[in-house]
């Protein structure tokens, strides 16, 4: 074996010596940026710990900086693995590091900072790498992806559509709270998804009569997408588990371990 | 090919030549004639936008007018398309502006106008012609039109109901928010959807407990019917998945493609 | 044909001559009594209108008397009638208005007299005799009444158990919101519901944890028993669809004609 | 048959003689103890009550110690069932009421009496004895729990995404309701479960929009693990009405029955 298989192993958690260390220590960093970030937003914080925060994060960049090119080294093809979603993920991981340290040479840091500090998120869904469940969950989005498309299409226009009537009957009597069909839109949003939280309502009478029609008829469009994915996720579930059966059947190994 | 039918393949996208232009084009003005309505309610726009908005309406309206036109002169029976779901949606589309000159010679524009403005919105549905997924949402509806109907006949009874009882509970306690059964009914549409704005609620202890017990028994009533059209669905996108297996494994076209 | 089977067949709209017309004027009669209700509420009601209301009362209970005496008479079997839901729903829709009568003579109206206002509306359920989906809703209840009976109980453990655990929590810090577990009742009813009027909500950091978790592992216990009747129904339907297919093809007349 | 199984079969409730009576006798007791919780939390309750509360807490704890080491004595394996799901409830539920004792021995009794009332709550999981619901939930549970793991996971982190998000958008417009990322979670919390309490709504424009974004991808991710459970649970009801079925058929016992 030589050394390129070693680390990709060795990053993948199946090296036969070292096992499932090096991934698991990549997860507690991962884990530990996302902690250190809401730590980040506590008031009232000692310098030393803004000092200690910084210094981890670019700690935390350089490992990752590190995974991300022997990742790129090692990989039967580079090209392929940089153009794959967990390519692009892996770099996403790092990039608003080094971009925030051009921004401030070149002594813009304000409005980009705060979008880029909001980026290395994504850094979570390098989480998602081995997961099963997530694969099933592509598989699930990909056979409704048709129809959630175009019932998420049908939900902005239904969204925008009751936004537009509701303003014609409440903007005279609440000229405040529904300005224009954008503050229209915020209500008919926070009403179609049923949080409702009451800081803008309708008072007039064919107001209220029109969003009683509304929630009568629109729920069932919010509501739909979300029962076709459960629907299908469960039919995947049941077809991989009568697979497996079959396997099993068989004598030989379960479908999932075909990963490896 | 004789000018009928290249107009009405132009129309319908289907055009040889022309092929998708056509239909983009109109469906681009529906969404622009759609904006500007949303654009018409923002506050302090200046004399040009408003008067460019108007413009752009009566230009909007013109097309809608010549491709309604065009479709009656060119269809195979102009009465059947005339009485057809999309001929009144497309007669729908126009109208509202022509009845409102009609009601600006007249001298009445005020409430009126409000009211044909919104119906301008009808003009989204023409979008709605060449989706699949609209012929398999009308597909469930009419398997599961009885029940729907019947549960949401339930459910306005429910709602009145329910308005009733708080009424005689809560009128004393709170004779401005529960002033009439009318108002209780919005307090019991709002509860019953679990939008919860939290503008009137129940304060006597029997009204509370009226209202857990409400919930726990009524939110069902409320909730199956989306969940049958939402079943109803799923079983009819399986049914087309398989026929178009079978269509496939008999070196047939697909189903879907038999609307041409 | 003796006069028994003319009444009884004019009632349950399958007289040869009359047809549906007396059940249609029955059920015109039920929804004219429940807008009365309704509109008894509006305040400011003049004098003669208040009359009207109970001048209009009185003939309506007299008709439904008239009725109730009549499918008594007609029954093939009047003491099972009277013990059936439906003799039970008519008896019921007749009853607070005597009842008041010998309330009134005794100088008692006050309280009960609301009691009974409300217990008119069981009128409503007389509407219920014809719909066969009513049917399909007690067969789909008959299939799953043992879960959600015991999900039922369930939930309402699950209530308790977090209103008790929320007062520990915030009867300190809000003595007036939280002041006994049943006030955190209310609060947890309308939170595990998603409602969510927010006229009371916890304000300790701890309360807060624990809503939070309550929420997420809760919801699920709320919501399952709505998710098992709506799919108990659809299974039902799906069998009485599959059934009338085969009558169909066998020549008979469909089963739920066999209920005349 | 030995003292041994009188004991066992008394406390299960198939004793020949005594029936179903001592364990009818013990779920009384259990609901007494959790009411009698409730109570403790009216305000302005007389000394003399406080004293009843305290004395009948002692016997009921009294009575589920006695339960306690008879099972113990009776069970076939006495360490299988200390170590038993329901060894260690019997256990919790008396448990904190001795815990107390010795906390009042030592002079600590504010903070952990609290958290000791609590843990009371225990005892209603000894209704879960003998219900077959609660196998069927097990069941159902053991089949989905790989999915509604990663989902709670997902779940956790998406809240904690947003969170982070939304505070950086809405700190500076709102330093009090946003003060941390804690506070954010709070929010996230309640708007994705859509309880929406609205005591902690964004205001800024960037702020709003990112929630309509949030609550149309989000919901699913909340929505699907409790449509998961209830698929699961009516496939396994489904499973035993066919194996009861076929039990029926074989002329055999049904397979509930196989449990005593």
């Amino acid at each position: 074996m030589d050394w390129r298989k070693h680390v990709r192993t060795a990053l993948d958690g199946r090296h036969p010596g070292l096992g499932h260390r090096v991934e698991l220590g990549l997860h507690a960093l991962i884990l530990y940026s996302a902690l250190s970030m809401g730590v980040e937003t506590l008031p009232h914080l000692p310098g030393w710990a803004q000092t200690a925060l910084s210094v981890s994060e670019a700690a935390v960049v350089a490992v990752f900086t590190l995974e991300y090119l022997l990742r790129l080294a090692t990989a039967p093809a580079p090209g392929a693995y940089a153009r794959s979603f967990f390519g692009i993920v892996d770099l996403l991981a790092i990039a608003p590091f080094y971009l925030g340290l051009v921004f401030i040479g070149f002594g813009l840091d304000l409005r980009a900072g705060r979008a880029l500090r909001v980026l290395r998120l994504v850094r979570l869904l390098k989480l998602a790498r081995y997961t099963s469940a997530v694969d099933r969950l592509i598989a699930a989005w990909r056979a409704v992806k048709e129809e959630v498309v175009v019932f998420g299409m049908a939900a902005i226009i239904v969204l925008y559509v009751c936004a537009l009537v509701i303003w014609q009957f409440e903007h005279d009597a609440q000229p405040e709270a529904f300005g224009s069909v954008f503050d229209a839109m915020w209500w008919a949003a926070v009403t179609l998804t049923t949080v409702g939280y009451g800081d803008v309502t309708p008072v007039t009478a064919v107001g209220r009569i029109f969003t009683v029609l509304m929630l009568f008829v629109a729920l069932g469009i919010i509501a739909i997408p979300t029962g076709l994915v459960a629907s299908a996720l469960s039919a995947i579930r049941q077809k991989e588990a009568s697979a497996a059966a079959e396997d099993r059947e068989a004598g030989r190994r379960p479908a999932t371990a075909a990963r490896d």
